[in-house]
């Protein structure tokens, strides 16, 4: 067996590299530098057309979409605990998974690439401000959802949702949105931080948890 | 064991609803009339506070998000094919329809409602003009699939991957794409809907396959 895992320093693709470090799983971490437009390399393109990361690659076979690579390694290591494992807190848990997933991820897309959805300057600024607010109410749901949690967000292991939940507030940050005043998920975002396993994720993502930088007086 | 799905006519509801009765599941459906804002009345928005469709309710217990209902009805009927078992096979119809859910739908949602994403008008037109564009190209990924389906885009059975590609084609016709420019992805519709499982949910939803206007000379 051989994994390989594309991922972007601080992009959704954590949520797999956290998942593969907590499920012990021998993989090798390939770094893609999204700065420097390596995602749309001649190399990267014949990877994943779409130039997005994660990708996984398990023996040669290519896999994209994070949640299908979550459930492609939750059946591969069904005790690492990425997804509950059955019935109705299974259902719940893949129900906010890809919430987080087609909706408050998108959202941010407009906060991050407002210039995705349209080439006209203006509308771009005003596309930046709405996404903003509609972001800052997702997080709200997720901050009710993290009041509780009982102790992590899919019940008594961590989980994906809560490798999302931590990307998806760190992203908070780059709008303008204090992760500190969602104090339930920022608990549990550094708790989860704090996993021997999640650790060695976050030292090789060289990531800084709460990127938030205050207004600074004019 | 009881089931209800709420639904629309329409909506991407149509993808459970469509495997609902391939499944030969017994369940309840319950329209949801959009246009009438029913999806906004206290007692839906108890039922899902999104206010969104599909919900699927299982034995009392309220489901919410269609990646999650489908993945609830595969464990419940994993006789019905709604995506293939197991391996890589799964996993790249599991890529494919998350894809669907999160890139294709919502790439729709700009045209069909860009007043989501702001409340300048001129921004909104913007928007749904990209939109358009982006959506274009997104079924033309869709086509690629529809070209190599053998015969369907899952394999050998139809899977939710055909009700959805159904579904997005159908709703090009109201950007102002012509499903018969696709001839791939419109011939699979068409098998799609000639199901006779599919033919009622049709039939109950009181579907127009092809809802594409030509331009009218001014």
């Amino acid at each position: 067996m051989s994994l390989k895992l594309f991922y972007a320093p601080g992009a959704c693709s954590f949520v797999p590299h956290a998942m593969l470090e907590l499920a012990g799983a021998p993989f090798e971490p390939m770094m893609v530098k999204l700065h420097k437009g390596e995602q749309r390399s001649a190399e990267y393109l014949a990877l994943n057309p779409r130039g997005q990361v994660p990708v996984l690659v398990d023996d040669g076979e290519v896999i994209t979409q994070i949640v299908a690579i979550l459930l492609h390694l939750d059946a591969k290591f069904p005790q690492a605990g990425i997804l509950p494992a059955s019935g109705l807190a299974r259902t719940r848990a893949l129900s906010t998974l890809v919430w987080m997933n087609n909706t408050v991820h998108p959202t941010f897309t407009h906060v991050f690439m407002p210039q995705k959805f349209t080439d006209d300057e203006a509308a771009q600024k005003a596309i930046r401000a709405h996404a903003v607010q509609t972001y800052r109410g997702l997080l709200g749901e997720i901050e009710a959802m993290a009041v509780k949690a009982s102790p992590w967000l899919a019940g008594d292991q961590p989980s994906a949702l809560d490798a999302y939940a931590l990307t998806l507030l760190r992203w908070g940050g780059y709008a303008g949105i204090d992760p500190t005043t969602l104090p339930a998920t920022w608990a549990l975002s550094q708790r989860f931080a704090a996993l021997p396993a999640v650790a060695r994720v976050i030292e090789r993502e060289r990531l800084q948890l709460n990127v938030y930088q205050p207004p600074t007086a004019a």
